[in-house]
């Protein structure tokens, strides 16, 4: 298993919770164990899982409950990629075939349901029912953020008056929250009430993980515009390609209102020459710039609300990670 | 609502659970909400909240949380039934079109997952560690049957010799305790959980579930055989259009082991004729009455299992119950 540097002094710990999240379950099924198994090889950074190790810390934390935990948030995140990638017919992830690729559609409703479960069934390993209740909350939040993504799409906002754009600002900030940073915050939180923090360590930790996975979906977001095609694995632009209008586009649109060609991407179907002709107006007007610190602005108040918790190795690399998630590149 | 005569001493507390299950949860989504209105209210017979309602009788339960419990059993059912009429392809449901003949496919995966995360949330307000984990692992059990039967379909059964039917049979008869046993089974288990009833009480209530279970299901598939296509609103044999062996074609093949005909249907593609030909000789054959003679004999054990608990209406009404598994027609 890879991860980041940063993330090494956690090395020993990620390498439980790896063995953790390969348990085998249903030995009665062994083609299910082998459809897990390359889900599971094909890794990822497995930043949430430390998240909630980190968070964890600052507290004496019973270890087979927290790897439990920790591998019932890597678990969720990973069953809500797969039916992403059912949802966006997507053939590669991670440089890796999707299970939609190499399965009917059939198969990949029912192994992301089988992790969904999976999940639940490692956070009741807790033994907590605060931390079953969050995860439960957490699942029906992002599915919510999902849907509503689902319903706007192909709909260009119409920006005109200060209302309209206070009310489109919201509603990217409430689907992003939904779609990332709600995991974010549940990791930080379940984390910090397994360990028994004071409550208001609890609330630092879960804002900690609210505003760090803000950061983080805008700067996704953002890399959707300006990463190279070969790192992205897919062309720019593709959220607009889909008519799903994020943070840049938003505020390239609330200057230039009117603007027709942006609109005709977002109600879809255009040619590629056109899209792209967008995404290069769109980041030359810095727009992207903008969101960019706005990014920065979630982060630099992710790592203040850090401030409540206890110095020492634990609050570092929290505060360092949150650094990483607006430098990375994809 | 509707449910049938037998459960009327359950009407009031079936109407909690009724309430409880639309209980908005996500304001800020008013599309989600039209969505799952429309689909809790084309209903079902509740006989899944109903058990759970009957199994937690034998104790003084907190009504709150058992509302919430019996919610939670008849929410995760209705996920698993959303994902199945996608996987299916089926465009009705009792009588109405699904979600996935309404709404794209995408959508249908997300507010199937939607209404997994709600149950959980549901069985979380029950406040017991255990049974969320009983919810988790049923789950789990559900999804790992239908991937089986997705593996199986279109494959005919070798049955030339001893060991090879006593495979099959294991394998039929853990596809439907994975399918349908195992939430029964949980319905009660969890009620007793709840209600604090003694361990040698919940085994017993859990174990009536699971072969109430198994016998519902056979029955199920029975009925498949020899329902009026009118009733069924499908057409006779869909089961084996599919290519899944259920227990009459099983006892056929029994019989019969190099009926090549059979055999071609499983592997699907066949035409109309044929498959009522099919139907037709294994109903003939003997092979669906013994198949009813099986579930009876699930019901009778089921009723046995009963035994354990203490008499009065909670014990009569389960007994009741059973019976009215096998008599039903859908």
């Amino acid at each position: 298993m890879k991860t980041i540097p940063l993330l090494e002094p956690l090395a020993a710990d990620l390498e439980q919770v790896e063995r953790k999240m390969r348990e085998p379950t249903h030995p009665d099924y062994p083609q299910l164990t082998t459809v897990l198994e390359g889900l599971l090889e094909s890794g990822g950074k497995r930043l949430r899982p430390a998240l909630a190790l980190l968070a964890a810390r600052f507290h004496p934390t019973d270890p087979d409950r927290l790897v439990a935990l920790a591998a019932a948030v890597e678990m969720l995140h990973t069953a809500t990629l797969v039916h992403d990638d059912l949802i966006d017919g997507a053939l590669l992830r991670r440089g890796r075939m999707t299970l939609n690729a190499r399965w009917s559609p059939e198969t990949t409703v029912l192994v992301g349901d089988y992790l969904f479960a999976r999940a639940a069934a490692l956070a009741a390993e807790s033994g907590n029912v605060r931390v079953m209740a969050i995860f439960a909350q957490t699942l029906m939040t992002i599915c919510s953020g999902e849907l509503q993504q689902i319903f706007d799409r192909h709909t260009p906002p119409r920006l005109d008056n200060d209302q309209a754009w206070q009310a489109a600002l919201e509603g990217y900030e409430r689907r992003i929250h939904a779609k990332t940073a709600s995991l974010f915050a549940a990791a930080t939180e379940a984390a910090a009430v397994l360990s028994g923090a004071p409550e208001v360590e609890v609330q630092a930790l879960r804002e900690y993980g609210r505003l760090l996975g803000m950061g983080f979906q805008i700067m996704d977001d953002v890399l959707d515009f300006q990463g190279s095609e070969e790192v992205l694995g897919k062309p720019v632009g593709s959220d607009l390609r889909e008519g799903i209008v994020t943070l840049p586009t938003l505020f390239f649109l609330h200057r230039h209102p009117k603007d027709e060609r942006v609109a005709a991407v977002i109600r879809g179907g255009s040619e590629d020459h056109l899209v792209r002709t967008v995404v290069a107006a769109i980041v030359e007007s810095g727009a992207v710039a903008q969101a960019m610190d706005r990014a920065r602005d979630f982060i630099a108040r992710s790592q203040t609300a850090l401030t409540a918790l206890p110095e020492g190795e634990p609050r570092s690399i929290l505060h360092a990670l949150a650094d990483y998630a607006v430098s990375r590149h994809k």
